[in-house]
């Protein structure tokens, strides 16, 4: 279990101590460094958060090919680390990027590419934002 | 297992059909409408989104305290959502929202007042944007 002084070195502290859940992970946020846009929600173990630390270029952790992931190695879609931050418990992770083509694996510059608004009979979508700037069936090809 | 028919509908689709985790959760990034900025990053359940979507304030579930939370009940420091989106595979969500006060515990304005660099030895922290709007000790009495 944390105790309290745990939690106050972790929150107030400057030392570099990442809160990985059960799996390994903490969550990334990716923010288009020009626009304040959220592109991407994703996850980084440890060696992703080295590696992008390290490189200056986004790494990730794919939870569903569950394998590391270096951001732009299919599509070249890379993301230049503009500056990194941590959260108060050091569980999440905000990256400022410079964002090569487009985000999102379905071709849109960001993932957040649908609206919620409230509707009668529950909460409706919409598209804002979305025109794809590449073909995903032509970059990943199977 | 999900077959492509059903990735294609919850990515191209209108259908809203979040995809809870294994703790019926998606995660949520509350960004600064006016600004930019991240503010925080939390977790909804389902009824937390509902509820945030028909009030269009934020609402939360906190996984420390297994509770929903309606975000600023204790501090007063309420979020309301200027605009929700989700992302591709419908497990994420971004709030844009207008923060009265600070969003994050520990009085500051964003969670994320630290700054990563790489530094010899390994990651280092910096503050930066870590001024405190509120006293936390005064605000969460015990």
């Amino acid at each position: 279990m944390s105790n309290s002084a745990d939690i106050d070195d972790r929150e107030e502290g400057l030392k570099f101590q990442p809160k990985f859940d059960a799996s390994g992970l903490v969550t990334c946020v990716a923010t288009d460094a020009a626009t304040g846009e959220v592109l991407m929600v994703a996850h980084m173990n440890d060696e992703a958060l080295r590696k992008t630390i390290a490189s200056g270029e986004a790494w990730y952790f794919s939870r569903s090919r569950n394998a590391l992931w270096r951001k732009g190695e299919t599509s070249g879609h890379i993301q230049r680390v503009v500056e990194m931050r941590l959260d108060c418990d050091q569980d999440a992770v905000w990256i400022r990027v410079e964002q090569t083509g487009a985000a999102c694996h379905t071709g849109r510059h960001s993932c957040f590419y649908r609206k919620v608004e409230a509707g009668e009979g529950g909460a409706r979508l919409s598209f804002v934002d979305a025109d794809r700037l590449f073909d995903p069936h032509a970059v990943y090809r199977k």
